[in-house]
C-alpha cells in the first residue's frame, strides 16, 4: 500500500511578482488564501528574506485574516542553525499554506535551502500544501534562482547570476517585478546560457500559479512573460565581459490574466478568455 | 534605355537609437560620414523634429566636419509650406548624405511626409544617397511610424500608436531608445496588431544600418532587437481598454554589433563574429 504522500497531488505554487495589493481588490492574495483552504486556512509566513521580519509578518497576518484565513503564524528562521531547529520545522507541519515574503532571495536560499526547514517546505508542497512567494520569495521557488543583476531590454553577458533555489518548480527560472524593472535582457541572457530552463518573468501585482507541477495560470493586474531559448542561436558561451549577447530566435509568450501555459510542452493552452486565439 | 535611377542601388539607411556619441569614439556617426562619402561627403542636416533647430544643426555641423565631411548644411523646413519651397527642396539635390535629428517624430512626419521635400528624401535614398536619422529621426524612416506611448515590458492595448513615416524602410516599424526606455511591450503590441510589420528596436548609441533594402547590420554599443509576430497567437483584435495583451509565440532576435539580419526572410544571416552560432 503506497504511503499517503505518494498519492497526493503537489499543491499549487504562487509565484508573485512583488507589490501585490494588500488593500482593495487583493486578487492575488485572496486567491492564495482561497487555495490554502479559505476559512480553514492555516498560513505560515516566512519572512526570512526581509530585514523587517516582525513588521512584515504583522502586515501579512492582518491581510490574510482579513481575507478569511483561520490562522496565521510566523515561521521565521533567521540563521541556518534556526532552520535545523525541530521546533521551528514543526511549525510547518500543520500549515495548509506557506507564504515567503520579499526581500533578498540569497538570504532566503542561503538560510533555508537544503536544511530541514527548506526540506519541510518542499515536502509540504508535495503533499498538497499551497506555497506562495512574492518578489524574492517568488524567485526562490524555482530550482535555478536569479540573483543580483541589472535591468535593460538588451541581454548582456554577466548581467545577472544564478544560485540554487528551493526547487518547487523545476526546469525554470522565475524573475519578478518584470515589466516594472525592465528585466527582459537578463531573462534572455539566462535562457541563452541555459536553454533547458524556461524563463518566467512575473509582473508586479500578478501571479504565475502553477498547478499539477506544469500548468501555469496567470492571475492579477499585469502579465507573465515566458521566454523560451530552446530554438535560439546565441554566442552566450563565448561572449566576453559585459558584451551585448546575440540571442536570435527566442520565443516569447506574454500572458495576461486568465491565460494558461504548459511549462512542460512550452505551449499556450488557452488565452485570457479561455479560448485559442488567432 | 532605363533612367539612371532604375539602375541605382538604394543608399544605406542608418536608423540610430538616439544618444549616439558625439565625442570620443563616435562609431555610429563616423560610419555614417564614411558611407556618405567620407572627405567627399556633403551632408544635409534636417532638424525639423527638434525644437532646438539652429543649435542642433551647429552640433552636427561640428561633429560631421570633425569626422571629415566636406560640407554640412541645414535643410530645415519648419512648416508644410516650407517643405514645398523649391529652393529648400533643391538643398537636397547635391547631398550625398541626409541626416534627420531627434525631437518629435510627429512634427517631422507632419511637416515633411508627402511633400516635395519628403519625396526628395525618398528619391535621394533611391538613387543611392545615405540617409540617417536618430531617435525621432530613426522612427520616421519606416513606412509605419511609432508615435507617443508608454514604456514597460508587458504589451498592453493602446500603449502606443502608429502614424505614416517617410517609408524608406518598408514592412517594419522602428523604435528607439529601446532598452533604455523599456519599449519591449509597445513593440510587441504593434507586431501583435500588425504581424506583417517587423518590429525593430534600436538601443541608444547603436544603429541598424540597412543596405540593399533588406540587410540589417548592427553597429555601436548596444543591440538591435527584432520582434517577429508572424507566428504569434494574440487577442490584439479584441482586447479592451488598456488590458495586457496575449502575445504567445512571438520570435525575438537580440542582435549585437556585427550581426547581420535579413528583414525579408526574417532570419539571422550571421552573428557578431561573422559566423553562425549554435
Amino acid at each position: 500500500m503506497p504511503a499517503p504522500e505518494s498519492r497526493a497531488e503537489p499543491g499549487p505554487v504562487f509565484a508573485i511578482g512583488g507589490a501585490e495589493e494588500k488593500v482593495g481588490r487583493r486578487t492575488v492574495l485572496s486567491a492564495f488564501v482561497e487555495r490554502a483552504g479559505g476559512d480553514q486556512a492555516r498560513i505560515a509566513v516566512v519572512p526570512t528574506a526581509s530585514s523587517l521580519g516582525a513588521e512584515i509578518v504583522a502586515v501579512y497576518d492582518t491581510v490574510f485574516r482579513a481575507l478569511g484565513a483561520a490562522e496565521v503564524a510566523p515561521a521565521a528562521p533567521a540563521t541556518r542553525a534556526d532552520a535545523q531547529d525541530p521546533a521551528l520545522v514543526e511549525t510547518l507541519a500543520k500549515a495548509t499554506g506557506i507564504f515567503l515574503t520579499g526581500g533578498n532571495q540569497l538570504t532566503l536560499s542561503s538560510v533555508v535551502a537544503g536544511t530541514p526547514f527548506g526540506d519541510a517546505v518542499v515536502a509540504a508542497h508535495r503533499r498538497g500544501v499551497t506555497v506562495g512567494g512574492t518578489s524574492a520569495g517568488a524567485s526562490v521557488l524555482s530550482s535555478h534562482m536569479v540573483a543580483f543583476g541589472v535591468g535593460g531590454a538588451t541581454p548582456k553577458q554577466r548581467m545577472t547570476q544564478l544560485a540554487a533555489g528551493l526547487g518547487l518548480l523545476d526546469r525554470c527560472v522565475i524573475d519578478q517585478h518584470f515589466s516594472q524593472r525592465n528585466r527582459y535582457g537578463r531573462l534572455l541572457m539566462l535562457v541563452a546560457q541555459s536553454p533547458s530552463l524556461l524563463g518566467v518573468g512575473v509582473d508586479e501585482n500578478t501571479a504565475a500559479v502553477v498547478t499539477e507541477g506544469h500548468l501555469l495560470t496567470v492571475l492579477g493586474r499585469g502579465a507573465v512573460t515566458v521566454v523560451d531559448g530552446s530554438a535560439a542561436q546565441s554566442n552566450a558561451a563565448t561572449a566576453k565581459r559585459s558584451e551585448p549577447l546575440l540571442v536570435s530566435g527566442a520565443t516569447v509568450h506574454s500572458l495576461p490574466a486568465g491565460s494558461v501555459f504548459d511549462l512542460t510542452t512550452r505551449a499556450l493552452v488557452h488565452g485570457p478568455d479561455g479560448k485559442d486565439q488567432t
